[in-house]
């Protein structure tokens, strides 16, 4: 996101503060209302939306949730979230953008009734560089690998992996089929952030998803406690 | 790349415009040396350097080969293609910038003999979005799409695949174990370029990739001829 011409970097920082300031907004309005909002990120393919339809389906009658979709073109995840039982979603088509910012989020949660919802996801563009810049003004960055990646990825990409506070190691049950060291994966990725939960799951066979949903619901709750 | 901030519009069109002008010097000299020089795109994990890997070890006794490596950060990948066979290898570590543009390309080829030389692979940073957006002199964007991603990926990222001469459908070993529709994915990725050749192959097993091979020996033939 930040390209190294001289001319250009005092603009990408307006832009980086003028985000900022928006986030910030976004971030009081979340706290007031005592929702929990989760900014989603990883590398095209990695798996976002079926995490997502797996997690709107197991929870639906527990809890209320929204969805903001990112892509650079198409409405497809948007109709597959839709379907799993989300209360409410906005698809944001970037056109061709890398990434989302706090602007497009306001303007997509201005066709959301926030009033007792309990989560909002943000599935943001498929990238694993420009959105780790940019705060939408989420209590927390969820970064999904996958295991078919390589399991350097947290070396490669170390913005991302230490802003985020849950990394998830999808796709486990192919594990046995490719060359991934889950554990050195998952160690690289928590020695660039310590406070960091790593969770290991199976969109497709459910394996480990239950902590993973025991954990939403609780931060859900902590934050819907704290606004009342 | 671009972000939707009319007060940034102005200056993200000069670094391109400055960057299509450093493309063009750079593919003259290509030309002037017969090099075939290809510029490889994916998502972060689609395979990129096991595919120049495997790559490089089929071919150094036949073509002289160079590799540009581009990553946010460390040397992992420039070690790869090293060990694998490699004539020249330069690493361009951006810093956390989210794509190669042709001034860091024509830095890294000042630390390459160009004489003798018959193709230079440049792996461009992982992701799907910004480095389409940037000319790097190359003849072709090679773009590897691997059969763990979704068979949607052309419809979601319109410009890469629209761009992008050839494609690679990789990892089809994993066929068996995940839900693609190769079919799809090839006749969508071909709707945004007829002109645009498809490879299915496996950089794990070699399945499919002598055909990839010859392509790559015939167009490199072709380049050094029409030089001399």
């Amino acid at each position: 996101m930040t390209p190294k011409n001289s001319r250009n970097i005092p603009v990408v920082r307006n832009v980086l503060e003028a985000n900022a300031r928006s986030a910030e907004q976004l971030r009081a309005l979340f706290r007031e209302k005592g929702i929990l909002v989760l900014n989603l990120i990883s590398s095209p393919g990695s798996g976002k939306t079926s995490f997502l339809e797996r997690t709107l389906r197991e929870l639906k009658d527990e809890l209320r949730m929204a969805v903001i979709e990112g892509d650079p073109q198409t409405i497809n995840d948007a109709e597959r979230v839709s379907s799993a039982g989300a209360d409410a979603v906005v698809q944001i088509n970037t056109e061709g953008g890398c990434h989302l910012n706090a602007a497009m989020t306001a303007e997509a949660l201005s066709r959301i009734d926030l009033e007792n919802l309990d989560v909002i996801f943000i599935e943001n563009v498929g990238n694993l560089v420009c959105p780790a810049e940019f705060d939408l003004g989420e209590d927390m960055k969820v970064n999904l690998l996958s295991v078919t990646e390589g399991d350097d990825k947290p070396e490669k990409y170390p913005l991302i992996f230490s802003l985020s506070k849950v990394v998830i190691l999808n796709k486990t049950d192919l594990l046995p089929y490719v060359d991934f060291d889950i554990e050195k994966a998952s160690a690289l990725s928590r020695s660039l952030n310590p406070d960091q939960i790593n969770f290991r799951l199976s969109c497709r066979t459910g394996e480990g998803f239950t902590a993973w949903l025991d954990f939403l619901k609780s931060t859900a709750a902590a934050k819907k406690a704290a606004a009342s």
